[in-house]
């Protein structure tokens, strides 16, 4: 069976250097290109020592693919990516620049106008379990944004089953490789260690593609407030999600939101709804998003909390299982490793 | 001037300890009796080498004092307390036994029947910026719980001046030393490492200190929920708290939220309205707590966040501070080393 | 293609469940018997949540297998292997029972007489890189120590090549999974975080392994210190290993270490000789062992520096290479995956 | 009893933060005057939140002091001292300019040629433990590097004795904030964490400062081989030295190293000679280094083990006593703070 040829545009940051590390091992596709702008002409085993098994150099341009994966900044991504699939290669955008339908937004939370809204309309946002559908059929496809990832798995069950009211408060923790492979002070080893802070306070760039995505699931304006914060980890995101049940909704199902929740994620290959409060450890490496649902009976509100590994389920895996769906593949190729524990 | 002479009880476990570290530079007391069970007959720099200096024997019974201080865990706290408050010795106590007003609640949250409810209207809630005037006055102080100290000094203003409706959300991220030194598997370090949980997740024992705290400060009854988390440091509690502003009420004061914080806290040596989201960095081996209040516009939901270190301003050095309150000290004594950073 | 039927004898400390983990993947094999002592009855998913994918009961005693590993404590091992052996049974010990072949020296280290001296001297040192042959005829295989893996595949090509002298340092640092899954207070997150220390200072139990395999590489006795330090981390050992370099030995074919290093390492797949200090953080989660040989020129000194990752190759991974030899598979089965980073 | 003015050059560095904290709480001093070129013009508090309480903005140029601490980098640190000493003012160089008596050494380790030789005959090498009398008349003070601190302690007093031949190795682990707080790829967060690396490996610059110090203290001119690594946490550092023993030399002694290496400390308030293996932990935030020496029996070696803050002992606290032996003021003086544990 020949391979498909696959490309990884802007293979060193985190998320690249992830893509490459899982497609070197996918049995159905090679890795025929890699990309990057200040590391093009070094061998990508002198960049990234535990990839030296992949014998490659990085270029400046991209090469002859079947799909090319784009790991590049936003408004650089669209940029890159838009002669791309004009020449009909399909293409993950790991960036933010597809995910948003309304153009509007990308001045209001990017900073720069949209290249391509007529683009933006066809390309379909990628997270398989709400979209598996449109993005079997897309040249397009927008991977989600990680805290997005675990949030919408989180809420999308409540959501679509019409279980919650509309105020709903995600409280995020992330490792500090969702921050990226760019220096900065609060990324400092000595800074971020023995160390939690929330940041982004006043709206973080994820709010809009979470409500746009909670608002297709349902008829109410949901009022999302979000709030991620930074965790002493390099790997894995918990979202504790809040909201007030609707009376008598789960009244008729007590007992039964976890059925309600397996029911809805029945089938799914990556999303596993957990009877314990589940811990980002178990996720380590995977394409893994733990689910747990449950009420405070108390004062009558669902918490959910969810789990992934920003770098795969919240990033270069969940672009692999996009591709997977976008070419035909089985959907777990090249997914398959277990978590690595401890 | 001579000191006053004050004991330690159950010095082995990390608020014991703590209690010892900052004692032994605290310029008005002695500390001249510990105590420990298992480790009774040993020196005190044999357990903890980074206490050297203090050269001290760990006993079985507590000497002659003039205040003590008890570390013991909860249900054996009250049973060594009782008769030293009888006997006329100020005690402090870092246990739980003392905080719940409703000896109902005991039996419910702690499994024993409370053996002094007498004592325990008389015993005083050891939150010195709301309940000063009565430590001052107190012959038992029960220090608050590290959530609770954390969590009310965030939400205290906002209760008190009427800002808020009463569904409260407290979502708190803990270092891990919050669990003790007994040990776990969920503290064993290759399990704690690289790793965020919630716990407790069907009502954590700290709730309903909080409850009742809130209750006292206003007219409602607050709906809270609690969530507590374990992240990968030793020490450091971050809450980040949600409710829903009424409407009007700040709007008169648009843009005065901190100013109304700053006013609540004007004095207070220990609590420091910030401007930015503050880090729990910021606050390591410090009495300090930061409290950064926001108003999230989109939803008119009011977050405030505030940082603590969970083993002095939330266990020991709180103890310390109701000490000095106590003793007529000044609030500040044996408290002033800034926060050790990075 | 039939599985062959491998077991795993104590699948709960950190090196059974790596196994679990490396074996579930592997093409040739099937997974079919696990055991455990206290956790006998229970579901691996329940004990093991991140291997929820595994769909099996540990039992307390082993099943029909092909190939058992013993991932039991020392002493214990001895006893459930011993029969095993005798019935046929193909077995890769984790534990030390066999690794030493001077049955004398198990009173001194381990504190126990050997019940099996006869089975000892037909055991094989499971160190691929130097015993290939002899394993790939064994029926039982010792699988070295984490440490004396990293030493010796730092110090066998000097050593064989007779390029330095006898006194040999071994400076070791070594993540907290070394010392288990049992717990203990120098292995409780808050005493092992943001720590350093030395341990075992009077000799550790993996130094006799390391002087016997050194020995047999030469004709000179080595005087070997050797000194592990635990260093907060979960995973990796990184050795940094001193000798002096005898006089004009690499004098002729100055410049030429690494190559030497290269030539003996010639075609093996775990082992990469690098050209720059290797960090752990490069092996994590993978079978490799890096190598970096260098001059102290200074002081005509050897250094020599590995890595390793304690529970892969130190461990499970290396114990499934020996697996692969004695079965006659490739070497390489269920061991390719690439080095978790960041 | 007025206070001296003290003043520090460039605070915006961790050894510079240090100093302000330790400062601020100094019982005969008053931190006057802090300068930093960047961040000239801020409050101290908004660039780092901990020291709050500290009002003081930093400026461009000093102010008037007594003394001044240098935390400059090195090459510009000679260069705002000299005139500093020049017009009477006593310093303490945190940096490495005045460390080296050979001013030849500097283009070698430094890369520049030292701009006043003679002053740098005159300066004193700040070990107190070893040149406490010169201090005491010195007007210039080489505050020791962090690595030759903890290196020295561990080997003067066998050195002094005799008792080892020439050959020394020296492995240094170190926290991360021994690297600073200037961004660089290798103190990223995600790159240091769950890590281990040895750097420098070709001759770090604090290597001359070891061999010359160890130098003066016999008559033979020691082979150093010294090997510094970067390990996960913030502070500490830990150095594990090993020589060989001269026959006989210890064999009159036998079992009295402790005693020979309490005998040299004697009276020392920050070198305490440690019965069990000594943890960086235990010397958190304190001016102590604990040292920890032994006889490996098996090879005849020197063992020698020792621990500091790297910021305290290892800098600012070391800078502090060093001030505290010029100015004539008791030799702890605000250095007697306890270590922070856990």
């Amino acid at each position: 069976m020949e391979k498909f040829k696959v490309g990884i545009i802007n293979v060193t940051g985190y998320a690249g250097v992830e893509l490459a590390r899982l497609l070197h091992r996918h049995p159905r596709v090679e890795l025929s290109s890699i990309t990057g702008r200040s590391a093009a002409g070094q061998k990508l085993a002198d960049v990234f020592p535990h990839l030296a098994e992949i014998d490659m150099t990085i270029s400046a341009e991209l090469g002859e693919v079947d799909l090319a994966f784009s790991a590049m900044p936003h408004k650089s991504s669209a940029e890159v990516i838009i002669p791309l699939v004009e020449r009909g290669i399909k293409v993950v955008d790991v960036s933010a620049d597809f995910r948003l339908k309304d153009a509007g937004e990308y001045p209001k939370w990017y900073d720069f106008t949209h290249p391509a809204p007529k683009l933006l309309r066809k390309a379909v946002y990628g997270l398989p379990e709400i979209h598996r559908v449109e993005i079997a059929k897309a040249n397009l496809v927008a991977n989600p944004g990680c805290y997005p990832t675990g949030a919408l798995l989180a809420l999308a069950p409540a959501v679509k089953e019409g279980l919650i009211h509309s105020d709903i408060i995600i409280d995020s923790k992330s490792g500090v490789s969702g921050a990226g492979r760019t220096l900065s002070l609060s990324t400092h080893y000595t800074e971020a260690v023995d160390n939690v802070r929330a940041y982004s306070v006043q709206g973080h760039r994820h709010l809009p593609e979470i409500v746009q995505e909670l608002k297709a699931l349902t008829k109410f304006s949901p009022s999302v407030t979000f709030l991620p914060h930074l965790v002493p980890m390099s790997r894995g995101i918990l979202s504790s999600c809040y909201a007030t049940l609707k009376e008598g909704k789960l009244g008729k199902k007590e007992g039964k939101l976890t059925d309600l929740y397996r029911d809805y994620y029945k089938g799914e290959p990556f999303v596993r709804v957990v009877d314990k409060p589940p811990e980002t450890k178990q996720t380590w490496g995977s394409n893994l998003c733990l689910v747990y649902p449950m009420v405070d009976v108390r004062n009558s509100r669902l918490i959910v909390i969810s789990c992934i590994d920003n770098l795969v389920k919240g990033a270069a895996g969940q672009a692999i299982q996009n591709m997977n769906i976008m070419l035909g593949f089985s959907e777990t190729d090249g997914l398959e490793a277990l978590p690595v524990y401890p």
